[in-house]
């Protein structure tokens, strides 16, 4: 089985095609984890209980669990959505030069995807792209801000650069295995970069916190592998967050029928998932 | 203190631009450390003993370190660094967009310099160009030979992308704090960015085991300072394994006036250290 099989699997099974950011930031957890030894194992592990009916796939940031006790809680959250049948993509952006780039490519034993940056070109991302049985999602189009800063230069064959990384990915995807990122926060160059690469499944962040296009996420986003969905559209912090409105939100807590305000905080990370799961379903 | 002036004071006191590259490779440690707790940190440290009086900067690479014994290998390494005197400069190659790359830019309290990855644009670096003390080492023309498949590319301005890099690399340099990572395995484009980028530290990597070009490494990569040369030359594999051929060569060993393998190996590699200083400071 590949990476890819298993993701429309599960896309099929929990009909959802939400995939749940797991930016555990220290900063921003809740004070009720201050004495869990491992508080972002902690988080994690009950951000899984409430989401996993509605989770494609969970989605780590490696930047998050960059220190000892962070390795440990994202080795333990791993396996426990393996657990839930949830599989995971480690979003780690990498891509380093040759020994380099085996070592970070161990990290894929644990997991079963990952986000690498092409700017070092092929060489750099060879240790990852010859894992036919994990997925590749190479930064295309991102997000945030300063995406066209490099991506959207106009090359001298009249494409943007990131159309050229996307037939580069193509190339490249010799065992069926490679995918791109292509924020939702650009509607437009999703719609383009479906057209070059028709098949090749996309992992597709902000639209959550950061605003981007729903509808173009998922008309543009998923593509069809083996007769079903697939493809991704992340949530970060509109997740896993969700229960911080709760908090503030005087009215509601426990005399919504929760026991607890821990309850009621990952309740609403439930909830969120649910909810993006109903919204981007209207246009499946 | 910025970073580049404690690294022009550096390479003013032991008249070296040579950058050691701490890539230690658990595959390729030395028997002869198996039972240390910390392995990476034992070799660091012998490393580090013999090498120091040669080295400008010590450069780990954040892709060896990745798990938890790793980090702590790490931290143990910079700090015994800094007892010796010596910068460090974390070969990171980070970029990350908004919440996710603070968190990385937390990397940079414990190190004076980092590598980041253009590739996610300016927002993406936000966090690490606005620390004025720190370097901040911005990936331009790697020394991998996929380092073209991007970076080579045409823009319609008429240059290739590395050189936009190095123009937006200058207008990201607000504090004075940025430095451009330029391959010796490609000297015609090190000569090229020098003259585009005049002012600019570079980072050259490529010159050990990568066969790179010595006298253009330090004709093009190296700049002036407050009146002093800034910039270093790395070489990683070539001085930390240098013990290697040491064991592979049955003449020498004890019979060298060292009293076991283990001293041996490790004066293998203050002798490399040694040879690059003096092999640069001909063409300085």
């Amino acid at each position: 089985m590949s990476f890819f099989d298993d993701l429309a699997a599960r896309i099929d099974e929990v009909d959802s095609v939400v995939s749940v950011g797991l930016d555990a930031d220290l900063d921003r957890l809740p004070g009720f984890l201050d004495d869990h030894d491992m508080p972002r194992w902690a988080f994690n592990r009950r951000i899984i209980d409430a989401t996993h009916e509605h989770a494609a796939c969970y989605k780590p940031n490696a930047a998050f669990y960059e220190d000892a006790e962070g390795w440990r809680s994202l080795r333990e959250t791993v396996a426990y959505a393996h657990g839930k049948g949830v599989p995971v993509l480690l979003d780690a952006k990498r891509g380093d030069i040759g020994n380099t780039a085996r070592q970070y490519a161990e990290i894929l034993d644990e997991v079963d995807a990952i986000t690498v940056n092409p700017y070092m070109g092929q060489d750099s991302l060879q240790p990852f792209l010859e894992r036919p049985e994990k997925g590749i999602f190479v930064l295309c189009r991102t997000s945030n801000p300063g995406g066209a800063d490099l991506q959207g230069l106009e090359l001298t064959s009249g494409e943007p650069l990131y159309q050229r990384v996307a037939a580069l990915a193509e190339l490249w995807n010799e065992h069926d295995n490679v995918g791109l990122v292509v924020g939702a926060t650009a509607p437009e160059e999703l719609e383009e970069l479906r057209e070059s690469v028709p098949e090749i499944p996309f992992l597709v962040p902000g639209v959550g916190a950061q605003g981007g296009d729903a509808e173009a996420a998922i008309e543009h986003g998923l593509t069809t592998w083996n007769g079903q969905d697939v493809g991704v559209v992340n949530s970060s912090r509109g997740i896993i967050f969700a229960g911080e409105e709760v908090g503030r939100n005087t009215v509601s807590g426990p005399s919504d029928g929760m026991d607890t305000p821990e309850e009621a905080y990952f309740a609403a990370a439930g909830e969120a998932a649910k909810n993006l799961k109903k919204r981007l379903n209207r246009h499946r």
